[in-house]
């Protein structure tokens, strides 16, 4: 694809297509079979999501989806059905003219948002729309979603951010100037992310659920591979954890990174007590210590772990901007997680970045599951050609999991660095026949486990 | 009903009942026919509630609900369906013998915890079967919920409470010292209750769909039901409110309580700025300033009217124990409104109490809806009787509505005071008329009025 800054479009000059329909699936696969992806409170999940599709009367369609391990996607589901009018007969035009204010009436409706507001099913659902908005946007102008956020001017990116309730953090003038000021040298880096990608590590080496012989294999495996950043899960028995650690050391040696991921298991004490026992192993962050909600115990126990140089992360389960505003006022995370498929979506998500970068935080966003490495790929490269404009200490995770079940998967180079997709939209369509044999219940595969007495059907 | 603390058994002494069924109900009212009820950011509510039956085999059951604005109720209901498997089947003492153990399955079941974790959609769903639950064990042991916590020994109460994530701001240990303490005089202040009631506040003045007229006449009304606090909504228009402030006070004069009600309409500075016109109405509140996430911009905004007297009151929407942990933490209310059918229900409102008293919070209740004070009036009862043991500045809110649909309904008397329930459970059984009327879709008025037109079936 040619790189030049004329690709960049005004609002007035996409064509306009007459939205028709919203259609919604429950996926889901049978993960939990293997211990994949089972951590302290999450002991058995089956990958799945929300998938979502807008379809248009010229053709294009969006596809976007929310990640859920399993049962509780139908729920969503629901809460997709109950938005999919506010967006049906409806132009593109008539959303992406003012998307800010399209997206506060699908996150506050004045029914739904009282079981929500800004949060949990309502918001995971409005977030599986949003995001298939932003692929029928990045189609529309032919681009892929990263290469339409850093090609869009400031005043035109701003204008899909709801301030409502951040404007104490963050204003839409400080947000067009941060973005205005990285316009320098913005093409190289854009060029650069073309040619090289960007950093990724690797969970993959310490589910809950594996051995030890495990783990050695898959630490070999993946630094054959490139990586240089290892994630391994901690929480449910402080001597294996110190042992897992020891372990992990031994194999990726002391010059590569090592992070911690306690899956929200401790309270504020027990958390700063069990990482004073993990002090030796030079590990960059924990993850997730406590409540994702409890943005002063995240501060209490960041103040803790400062003398031991172990920063604080969190971020996959923070539920809207309102929390990450406090996380980021408060200094109570290092590492902003942030998810491409919770809060509210795209738009919410960049204004989560701004202030990132207002308040000198790194971003390193959580992924994995289905769908997240491909989505958010394409928000932490524009973090680098146009908000913090810096890979340090950055780095996107990497699972290699459900990759296959998409048309454009993510792809993980020699160097061990996300490539940048270079397919228009937002990397979210799903093969058809992941949709044929995955759909829940009635998919193909489920009828076959359902018969062989692998799964019970869901039943109420 | 005789007095007497005989009445407090031990779990063991309870009859033993086999759990067989969980019923939910999507039950909506019309209210957005009239104005009743309009807000700022809810401006056509239709009230209504997932309604939750628990029946057991020997022929008793509990109700319960978490009460909702119309659309939306569905996806709440669905939630309740994928929790009932965890209830049904089981016997009563394997639930109330360790009901922490029970609340912590039952809102963090491993792929369920995932679409909230603890908020909104999945926790309200949560509430609902709780606050059955309590219903249950209070026709189980005779008496009406608060008669039940007040009788409890304090190791049993504190029994019912996860505290998980709230250590670092209470423990088991002070929550037993602070209901062991509580005993001196605890009988007179049950006596007291019985013989006095609770007092209570009217919301019911000042809607935000109400003319001038309708205001005086209200004001008026409610003051010769022996009312002394008032609130009305503000934060549509500032001329507006200043207009309405004045009308109040000009009709209750100013020894008489007036609070007001922004529900989130605004941004931190906004809420600060908007509050200093108002200053001049001697207001004991302003009530959800801005996002109900917000801890820290609730703490600024209390520091900053502070030199005008008016406290911050916030907590209708607040998600869990953690938020409340926080507000109370950083001083950013200085009036907890909790709401019996939001949080995780009975259980983990109890923690918020507790915290309270620790932190010297005021608890001034939210209540309306449906059933909500039906419910609310037993905690806050509770609170008076064991826990902060005053009623110095704290009350109850009362609107009245949808009180004729109960069974046992929440009733004021001639000193505008909750009167004391005293039949068995928590006062949250609907009238069958009421189901069969406003069942929704199928419920006889729904019928009517799809037919004539007035309302136009949800449909997707």
């Amino acid at each position: 694809m040619p790189v030049t800054s004329a690709m960049a479009h005004s609002v007035q000059t996409d064509k306009c297509l007459n939205i028709t329909t919203v259609e919604a699936k429950d996926i889901r696969w049978p993960t939990s079979l293997g211990a994949h992806g089972s951590d302290a409170m999450h002991t058995d999940p089956d990958y799945s999501c929300v998938y979502v599709t807008i379809n248009t009367a010229e053709g294009l369609y969006g596809n976007g989806l929310t990640f859920t391990l399993g049962r509780g996607t139908d729920i969503v589901l629901l809460a997709v059905k109950s938005m999919k009018g506010l967006v049906e007969k409806r132009t593109t035009a008539s959303i992406y003219g003012d998307f800010a204010k399209f997206w506060r009436e699908l996150t506050s409706e004045s029914q739904l948002r009282w079981i929500g507001p800004e949060k949990g099913v309502t918001h995971l659902a409005a977030a599986a729309i949003i995001n298939a908005l932003w692929d029928l946007w990045g189609k529309i102008r032919g681009l892929p979603v990263w290469r339409l956020l850093s090609e869009m001017e400031p005043e035109e990116l701003v204008s899909t951010i709801d301030f409502r309730y951040i404007t104490d953090a963050i204003t839409p003038e400080e947000a067009i100037r941060i973005l205005t000021d990285s316009k320098i040298n913005r093409q190289a880096r854009i060029n650069e992310i073309i040619h090289k990608g960007y950093p990724a590590y690797t969970t993959q080496v310490g589910w809950l659920g594996y051995s030890d012989v495990q783990i050695q294999t898959l630490c070999r495996k993946y630094l054959e591979a490139g990586f240089t950043a290892f994630k391994i899960k901690v929480g449910q028995n402080l001597d294996n954890d110190i042992k897992r650690c020891k372990l992990v050391r031994e194999e990726i040696g002391w010059n590569n990174k090592l992070m911690v991921d306690a899956n929200q298991i401790w309270d504020v004490n027990t958390a700063i007590e069990w990482m004073k026992h993990l002090k030796d192993y030079k590990l960059l962050w924990v993850e997730e210590p406590t409540s994702p909600d409890d943005v002063l115990g995240h501060k209490k126990i960041s103040e803790a772990l400062r003398e031991y140089q172990i920063g604080v992360a969190t971020g996959e389960m923070c539920c809207n901007r309102v929390l990450f505003k406090q996380f980021m006022q408060a200094k109570a995370l290092q590492f902003c997680q942030i998810d491409s498929a919770r809060i509210g979506g795209v738009n919410e998500i960049l204004s989560v970045y701004l202030m990132a970068k207002k308040f000198n935080i790194k971003v390193c966003p959580h992924a994995g599951g289905v769908g997240l490495c491909e989505m958010v790929q394409h928000l932490q490269m524009w973090d680098y050609t146009s908000v913090s404009c810096t890979m340090d200490e950055r780095m996107i995770e990497f699972v290699d999991q459900q990759h296959e079940q998409f048309v454009n998967p993510a792809l993980i180079n020699a160097a061990a660095c996300y490539e940048a997709p270079n397919s228009s939209g937002y990397s979210t369509e799903l093969k058809q026949e992941a949709i044929v044999m995955f759909e829940y219940p009635n998919g193909s595969e489920w009828q076959r486990m359902f018969a062989d007495g692998t799964f019970k059907k869901q039943d109420y």
